[in-house]
């Protein structure tokens, strides 16, 4: 693909290996508020400048509490693109659309770990191979939504389509409870003292791992996608509260253990639509792209022969901030 | 150590492993209801039989509702130590009680992983430094413990005093819980569709994990334990309600995943103590051993001088049942 003028802001663990993952291929300016962090940047042969005139994407990768702050910041006229790497879409969405920048914005998370964190854990290889969500909405540019599926396949990335909504409530489900349960399940040990703690061995500790992620970090994830995640926190309850019932009276937790056993054997045992490619001239690409994340697949490449014989219009003059094809 | 004759009665994962473990080292018989698992017992080179005089150790390994039956089946008033591998402990002992085996009978639980099942899961090496809780209560016979305990730390076990009721609580928190909440995480995952089971990643990876056990393990290691796992899931369903109330409004879960945090660090950075040896000559051994277990140490071997230069009193002529030294 052709080279892109990329501006990735903030280089937490996410944000420093996306720069470090495209650098090689693009032209890639980095910035973050941190000067210590800044300055590892530049070490490691970034460029490092807040000077984002000219840039055809802007990835904001920033702690989601700054992202409105920065995306009110671009909304000029005839900006870039702008995608982020936020952990909830919805919150992001709306604050880029009260930014003026419902049309290119495309609200992106690369599912990747978020158990170690700044610049130092910043590495390429891990966005490897990621599941990469894409947000498109009813108002997101489709051709602009195109190119940075372009970019991110580009560089490793296995992109995802869907809304911003489902993917949160998706998220909740896969990331924020579990991440509340391990939380609750080391308290739960850790009240059981020495001697809980010398007899817990392989459930416990899988259990616990992503306990051991900053608490600011499982707060941010778990806050920030709070509507979508008190309701799936409902649900659970609901089924924890049957079984303690259950064990209280004279039943049995066997039904949801059976039921449990078959959703993680379901899921450890689908294989989800990979590398796919879609014609960009079929009348329901948006839909079909939707439609596509929905079952649970996702694009290895936009490297059709109709994508590349009749490339989205997004060309500008260089320094106007438009995507170079 | 000396040559024990041992009996080992279920021929599942655990007790597979165990007779494999300590054929190489004792006089060791197996039996098992299942007429395959004993032909395969014996192509594995274990002696089969259903005659159990003369034994020494009897260990029960068969599943949790059978164990009762067993434990009468051995009520003779001049049988054999009697001990058992089974999840839960308070319901055993109250049936070894009732089998009027109560002074002879060492309840035991060696912590090791229960995903898998069966004779073909067997692995010697599954018990190799595995902690190994033996229950002590105040009318255990002390010797009778002690020859137990050097049984298990001769076969690499670490040996971990408790009482029934203190490992059955620590259970609820270390297993049973554990076992709950990651099949409550998967159904939750399972409802979220193609598009949450694509998203998920390592935190639901691990968090499912033990969600693959089969469901008749869960519910017998939670049901058999169903007094101290209700208790224990009061209080972990007052935490999430918690940090629910707090998502629902406008708080955060940070308490919580910050409470979370810290068990989980204080849990991996435990150090108890190990490869302790006790005077058994000391006045207060049966407290000193239950100490060293409430602060999750454990005995490695059975080996100081001075036990081993006054070995407990419980010699007998062969075919009596009793334990030789």
């Amino acid at each position: 693909m052709s080279t892109v003028r990329v501006a990735v802001v903030g280089l937490g663990m996410i944000g420093g290996s996306v720069a470090r993952r495209l650098a090689p291929h693009h032209d890639v300016r980095v910035w973050d508020s941190d000067p210590a962090t800044r300055t590892a940047a530049d070490r490691a042969g970034l460029q490092v400048t807040d000077d984002l005139a000219g840039t055809d994407v802007v990835v904001v990768a920033t702690p989601l509490e700054a992202m409105p702050t920065v995306l009110s910041g671009l909304s000029t006229s005839d900006g870039p693109l702008v995608t982020d790497v936020g952990s909830v879409k919805v919150p992001v969405l709306a604050a880029a659309r009260a930014a003026g920048l419902a049309g290119r914005y495309v609200g992106g998370h690369p599912m990747a770990g978020v158990e170690r964190s700044g610049f130092a854990a910043a590495d390429p290889e891990l966005l490897a191979g990621a599941v990469w969500v894409l947000t498109l909405e009813d108002d997101t540019d489709l051709a602009g939504w195109l190119a940075v599926a372009e970019l991110v396949t580009g560089a490793g990335g296995r992109v995802l389509p869907t809304t911003a909504a489902a993917h949160d409530e998706a998220q909740a489900r896969i990331s924020g409870l579990p991440h509340l349960l391990a939380t609750a399940l080391a308290v739960a040990g850790g009240r059981g003292g020495p001697l809980a703690g010398a007899l817990a061995a392989g459930s416990f500790r899988d259990g616990t791992r992503v306990a051991g992620t900053r608490p600011e970090l499982v707060a941010a994830l778990c806050d920030g996608n709070r509507v979508a995640l008190a309701r799936v926190l409902d649900e659970t309850l609901a089924e924890l509260t049957s079984a303690r019932d259950a064990l209280a009276g004279d039943g049995s937790v066997l039904p949801l253990a059976t039921a449990g056993h078959q959703a993680r054997r379901a899921w450890a045992e689908a294989a989800p639509a990979v590398g796919v490619t879609l014609d960009r001239d079929t009348p329901n690409l948006r839909d079909d792209l939707l439609a596509l994340g929905a079952a649970g697949g996702s694009l290895d490449a936009v490297t059709s022969q109709q994508l590349h014989g009749r490339r989205p219009d997004v060309s500008g003059s260089p320094g106007q901030g438009r995507l170079r094809p």
